[in-house]
């Protein structure tokens, strides 16, 4: 049998612990599958008195993990820690400079400067695997990169943050407000104390930043993304799209198109039979759509210490696996040199169905005059429904509900800007974007 | 740049044309992602004067893919001829023989002597690649040898036939027959002429076989499979199982149980909130369920020329991306002589729910008498429904329909038994056993 690998291990939060504790627990059974043992040299982390349940005592300390980095015995620095900068970045170029392999589970880093570790990575030769970086354990890095080489992809979509699935699930099957299911999600520990990362869309557009440059091969573009989140749905807008035969689910989407790749994160309505729209709860899910394969989907836990640690175990067991010397497998599929600027497209641009939700006066003409700006923007519909009274209406006031044919970002914003200049809107009307699934 | 990697392709079918085409098309870009040049060496199918559409003249061209394999110069032999035994039983063993690498989409091929050949490579310091085998285009296997690697599984199963799951799609969907369905899967080419292989559930057994000995470590027993077809599926279970909340998916499970591993094909009822309910048409699903992990779906093409060709590329690259030399991923997950003997798991041991359709006659008792035999069997009920009466049956029959609590395949027989023995049954009971997906 070969050497052991080496590993240094950064951050021993829930994910540090859980990875360490499975490498200690099975210890044999990776041995035998990768041909050689995986052996934990050192560990960092920022308090040595913390309990975390796993036994760390015989494994080289250090408190600093740029230290661990620099001088640690180790074939691979697996970074745990977090944050866009500070001590993970500065330890993962340490390392890499260093001709070590890294493992990281941190979007933030990626998403700031992956393209800068990756040419880092491939000057030295080294791996930069981070599976664990996009939707926890769905191996969906490894399969873009790996199994789909020769692909040309056409879109890259999925639900991407458990926090916002949650939150909506909630709120359709038990029909609570938006504020009850957050509340409630903080309570289970789903969200943090301030959920704003996560609810208005900034996590979701971290981990779809790395999928479009690894799809259109596209250097990371994490700031052109377009953001809204989903604290301004409804239980009205859930009712609605399942009256419609959609859901609502807050989705990444990077899109090749004409003009551009568009990077969006928003609400998003899905058909109801779709598998995706089955997506409940903290799971998440990414679909690849591309020309030879066509459409796949991946479902699987997207967050949680051990689903984590799984893919961050892949990540490992596959340098264990390979042999020692020249990296081969590109960060983002193609040496990160030959990654290309992003070619934004504008929103405006975006083509697609749409649901709108207007309240409005109920008074004679009004849906003629809807119907009207509509067609003055050449925006066909699909269906339009005027909803039954409710709590949240006054006796002078309806809902109208339309859902488009395909259609412009563009036309629709003048047709919905036109009838909020006719007066009659009692309420700020809801526009969300209609995704479908491709089909096989 | 290296060498190029010198490619044959044995068996020019839907699939080998296919792959012809993309290396022909997609040269550059796979050159970009490997780091070197993907080169076809040389060729063979039956027919030399066939058209099909993709240009092999500057090809060498052998008629027998023995000849091929043993003589041409190439580094990874791709096999597509298909067939247990026969050329492409030899000309794998003569490529492996002579050190070269193999990818094979051969499922039968592989559910025969899969470990033989695993063995084979691995003596030779070469790599055997199936992806295409199981689910087409779907990565499940890299997924399972190398994404998870650690994790312990409890679990495999997934809809690995696309035939089945169209014809049942469409029996629900359109209130068709079994037999109608299936001559519109022939018309549209999606059932052979003699479909038995794929309705009486053995394509799905040899996929099964493959996913059973990645996920526990047995040596391939693809003749040990407790099989039922789908042939007997009614229009009047479906709706039974609609009613009850449930659809009909003919399933391939893979199971540990504290008696050994279920090794099982039949239709299976599943939730039909569950994500893999959804699943629908040829489309194929593969559920993986495992203890790090909880349970990764995944979702798409499970056939046709060119998503089986993708999952064949993504083998063919992984070797082009790996450095010549020792082969480092087993086959099966661990060396092949670490494989143990396949310990069966009894059917009738098996545990879960069950629907059980039973047609009786519409007389006084006849109610007890059931809910009788099932308690003297230990059998809790989760719901009894008597169906309307419909055109299949007689003013003096009716229909019962029983959702089982958990319980055995060996108590269920028994009290189907002892309710046959009572001589009030007018038609063939009809049981099936339900599969839940883990919560995640």
């Amino acid at each position: 049998m070969a050497d052991a690998l080496k590993i240094g291990v950064a951050g021993l939060g829930t994910v540090g612990a859980s990875l360490v504790r499975i490498l200690q627990q099975r210890g044999n059974a990776l041995a035998v599958a990768c041909g050689r043992a995986i052996e934990i040299k050192a560990v960092s982390a920022r308090d040595r008195t913390r309990g975390r349940g796993v036994d760390v005592s015989g494994i080289e300390w250090f408190d600093d993990p740029v230290t661990l980095a620099a001088e640690a015995d180790i074939d691979v620095f697996i970074e745990l820690i977090g944050g866009a900068s500070g001590p993970a970045d500065l330890s993962v170029r340490q390392a890499l400079s260093r001709g070590i392999h890294v493992v990281t589970a941190n979007k933030a880093l990626l998403a700031r400067c992956g393209v800068e570790l990756a040419l880092l990575a491939e000057e030295k030769g080294v791996l930069l695997n981070y599976e664990a970086a996009v939707a926890g354990g769905i191996p969906v890095i490894k399969t873009m990169r790996e199994s789909l080489t020769g692909n040309s992809f056409s879109r890259v979509y999925g639900i991407m943050n458990g926090t916002c699935n949650y939150i909506l699930t909630r709120m359709e099957k038990e029909n609570l407000t938006f504020d009850a299911c957050l509340k409630e999600a903080q309570r289970l520990g789903y969200a943090e104390a301030d959920p704003t990362f996560d609810i208005e869309g900034n996590d979701t557009a971290h981990k779809l930043a790395i999928l479009t440059t690894l799809a259109f091969g596209n250097q990371i573009s994490a700031d052109d993304i377009y953001l809204e989140g989903i604290s301004n749905i409804t239980i009205e807008d859930i009712q609605a799209a399942a009256d419609l035969g959609y859901r609502i689910k807050l989705l990444g989407v990077a899109q090749k198109t004409e003009t551009g790749v568009e990077q969006r994160v928003h609400p998003t309505m899905v058909p109801q039979d779709s598998v995706i729209a089955q997506v409940d709860g903290v799971t998440n899910a990414v679909a690849i759509e591309s020309d030879i394969l066509g459409e796949l989907l991946m479902v699987g836990p997207g967050a949680g210490g051990n689903a984590t640690a799984s893919a961050v175990l892949g990540d490992v067991t596959d340098i264990a696996k390979s042999r020692p010397g020249e990296q081969k497998v590109p960060a983002f599929g193609r040496p990160a040199h030959l990654l290309e600027p992003y070619r934004q497209a504008e929103i405006k641009s975006h083509e697609g169905g749409y649901f709108i939700r207007l309240t409005v006066e109920d008074r004679t003409g009004v849906f003629a005059s809807i119907a009207t700006k509509m067609a003055d923007n050449r925006i066909s519909l699909e269906s339009i429904v005027q909803r039954p009274k409710n709590g949240g209406e006054t006796h002078a006031s309806q809902t109208i509900v339309l859902v488009t044919h395909a259609t412009t970002e563009a036309d629709v914003r003048t047709a919905v800007a036109a009838i909020q200049q006719e007066g009659y809107l009692v309420r700020e009307p809801q526009v969300i974007r209609i995704e479908r699934p491709k089909e096989n």
